[in-house]
């Protein structure tokens, strides 16, 4: 696998265009197109929530009953949700003008893109994201665009993309709210000419391992990238009995504000960390417990067994004062791990939220 | 029903004091005790998180196994979490120097009373409670003592306690995190000499009234005055189909951060509160769900079947700029509703929880 640079157009055949449509005041870009020279596949993974915005479920209607696209509209400072009716024809308006089937969503930013060999071709895959909140605080939105030239059959393409979504994607949080804007599609236009991914065998194997990263990268810009985030803070857990165990362990730690304030203010606070492991759900030790602070700076362990150490408070600050740090928890229990990304809770998150106006 | 003067003294024989006992530092008491001249029969409600701080062990040990109590030790400036069998075994024996029965705690704050009539007789409750980290923020502990001199089985004190419980300190949040050491505890010292209440009947009713309003009054002040907070919030929910329902999307609602810092902007953000109730994991229909936002100055609606109204933003900063806040949704369901409590998100919970050291 090759990181190269570029992102969301790096893959064979893909375009972007930027243009000041007048949907925000100014002269600012609010208004992106992603067009592919040739027909795509379309995979999607879209929020949960009940409430949802227009787009979302123009893209809905895209994916699961057309299951082709050729462009994918963004719009910025719109989140559409409960317009109604009149939102919903909207879109439709929108994607009839421009072209074969039109995604319309939101706005962009951040990009990442590699090249794998597959059946002797190179296929690469690009992607960009938005943010939770970075333009628009209102609905918390994730969005996140990936394009790839790989020849792969729809249902593959969405397999891989929903499980890796699991992983990636769905174990960050900036403030636990989940949008009603969240949408992740991923276009796949054969362009690079490999034999047609249509199983699960290596080549499946090679496209999901190069999907994964560009999600777990794109996902920890995100993270690390929460409004008014100083710090990217992931929690690791290992030791789990099950991968699902450690899962909810991790999000519980990174979702809590408690700690995401001491992260904040530098502070290596166990008792946040532990209390939120254990209002989580999950059933583990608290006395077998190894708590561990790692960043950059170095690693510093914490708690054995449940107990704090008698570490250096000069040497923890100086680990929790870098720009991405880690809480390793070991609950000693199995083999299995994960990770979760958030950030740090800041006096620029209450700025930015409470001074937005709806 | 009348409310009284007092807090935990009110009720016959009960005799509160407080000391320096030299936990903390300085002069300040640090240490209070509330002693019953008679034994009393003992109700206690305690957190459900697997980190339990040693305290709470002692409590549960008390409460489940003597049933009888006849005093509460209540401390400030220790959490008395992971400090393993050293904690417990303090526990211990502090609670053999000081009585028959002793409940170790934390510290204290806030009372409200009231009497009502049993029998011909006069019985009061009284209870005071140490709000979400307004003295120790590393733990978010809820703490609630209850006295009362009323004539009632432990199997009735229990039953009273336990289901109140889940109406009122449950639906309180401040920031989501689940204490290692929330706990509620009732003690009754038969005093009043009423007829001993030791069924669901009308006796029953009215000291389980008397009891909600101490619950929801000691509640609705700790929320109100979280960390940093300038505001209560409460959001009620109506028109549901179930009570159950109602708590868990009214509950949604006050954690949210992104709502918690509009409340603390005066914004009528009334898509950051359907954003909510859309991922708390119940079905409803957002365009059926009517929105107002109240307070002592006055009540506005903002959404009529899921779509905004045309209100003045001028009055729903009015309205939002109250001490109390309320938001009530009506989701046309049913006849069932909910009431749940926080506060706002401000930069004074972010500086409280940055600077503090563990």
């Amino acid at each position: 696998m090759k990181i190269i640079d570029g992102g969301v157009t790096a893959a064979k055949g893909f375009k972007a265009a930027g243009m000041h449509a007048g949907i925000k005041k100014g002269t600012k870009k609010d208004m992106a197109m992603i067009v592919s020279s040739a027909p795509c596949m379309a995979a999607g993974t879209f929020t949960t929530n009940l409430v949802k915005a227009a787009p979302v479920k123009w893209d809905q209607h895209v994916v699961y009953e057309h299951g082709e696209a050729r462009a994918v509209v963004v719009n910025s400072g719109i989140a559409n949700a409960c317009t109604g009716a009149e939102g919903y024809g909207y879109c439709e308006e929108t994607a009839k003008a421009a072209a074969e089937s039109i995604m319309t969503t939101d706005t962009v930013k951040k990009e990442v893109a590699v090249e794998v060999e597959i059946g002797g071709k190179t296929v690469t895959i690009g992607g960009m994201c938005k943010g939770s909140g970075m333009i628009h605080p209102n609905m918390c939105t994730m969005l996140s665009f990936l394009m790839t030239d790989a020849a792969i059959s729809k249902e593959m393409l969405q397999k891989a993309l929903s499980v890796d979504v699991d992983d990636t994607y769905n174990m960050i949080s900036v403030d636990g709210d989940t949008s009603t804007n969240d949408t992740v599609l991923l276009l796949a236009n054969g362009l690079a000419e490999n034999p047609e991914i249509i199983e699960e065998g290596e080549d499946y194997q090679t496209f999901a391992r190069a999907l994964h990263y560009i999600n777990e990268t794109l996902a920890k810009k995100m993270a690390g990238d929460g409004e008014g985030a100083t710090a990217l803070f992931e929690t690791k857990v290992i030791g789990a009995q099950s991968k699902e165990q450690a899962k909810i362990l991790a999000k519980s730690v990174i979702c809590s504000n408690l700690t995401k304030a001491a992260i904040f203010g530098h502070d290596a606070n166990w008792g946040r960390i532990l209390c939120a492991m254990g209002y989580s759900g999950v059933k583990f030790d608290p006395e077998k417990v190894d708590l561990y602070f790692e960043s950059a700076a170095g690693k510093l362990k914490i708690i054995e067994n449940g107990v704090a150490l008698d570490y250096s408070e000069e040497e923890a600050t100086k680990v929790l004062s870098e720009k991405a740090v880690t809480a390793v928890a070991d609950i000693k229990m199995g083999e299995a791990s994960a990770s979760a990304w958030g950030c740090d809770l800041t006096y620029d998150y209450v700025k930015i939220n409470a001074d937005y106006r709806s």
